[in-house]
């Protein structure tokens, strides 16, 4: 009936996993498991919709294509706008980092 | 530039604590903190949106007006359609409970 946002955890985490919580036409939820991983892979993430995300556990850093760089921890949550550049610089390497990401779209 | 969902904890919390996280018109993030609260006082909730809700620490439970009854701890998310009638019925009364609400549209 519920569902666990630590359930399915890999012990071994080749490369970052994504999954879908919950979608319908105006938002999506994602749960992130890093662990050293950066993201994408070059280049930078250019979205359409706003994205809220926030560190259940572990440490990750946020580079914005103007320079700006945003460390969070446990608990730390960050607004980031649509169009706004940016990428996962940094995860810890030495355990698993969780975000919750939810995409919803810009306000009209 | 960071915020945390840890932060502005009350130390005693005499009654249910609710924080707007984001808003915009397509959705509205909360933290909800409770300690032995119930609510609403009485009746129930009848919500307009969706609400996805998950514990980020502590432990709650939900009772919908059919009678099903779900306990949940932390990581553990649910989903409450529109409409839904539902109401918290049971908090840790030992700790802070820590919920995090996304309320966003029914799909049209």
């Amino acid at each position: 009936m519920t569902e666990n946002i630590f359930s399915s955890l890999s012990l071994e985490l080749q490369a970052e996993s994504l999954d879908v919580l919950l979608q319908n036409n105006n938002i999506r939820i994602e749960r992130i498991i890093s662990q050293g991983h950066t993201s994408p892979a070059s280049g930078w993430y250019d979205q359409e919709d706003n994205e809220w995300v926030l560190i259940f556990e572990g440490a990750g850093t946020i580079l914005f294509e103007d320079g700006r760089e945003v460390t969070m921890r446990k608990g730390d949550y960050l607004h980031i706008p649509a169009h706004a550049k940016h990428k996962v610089s940094w995860t810890d390497p030495d355990r698993q980092t969780i975000w919750l990401a939810v995409h919803y779209p810009a306000p009209t």
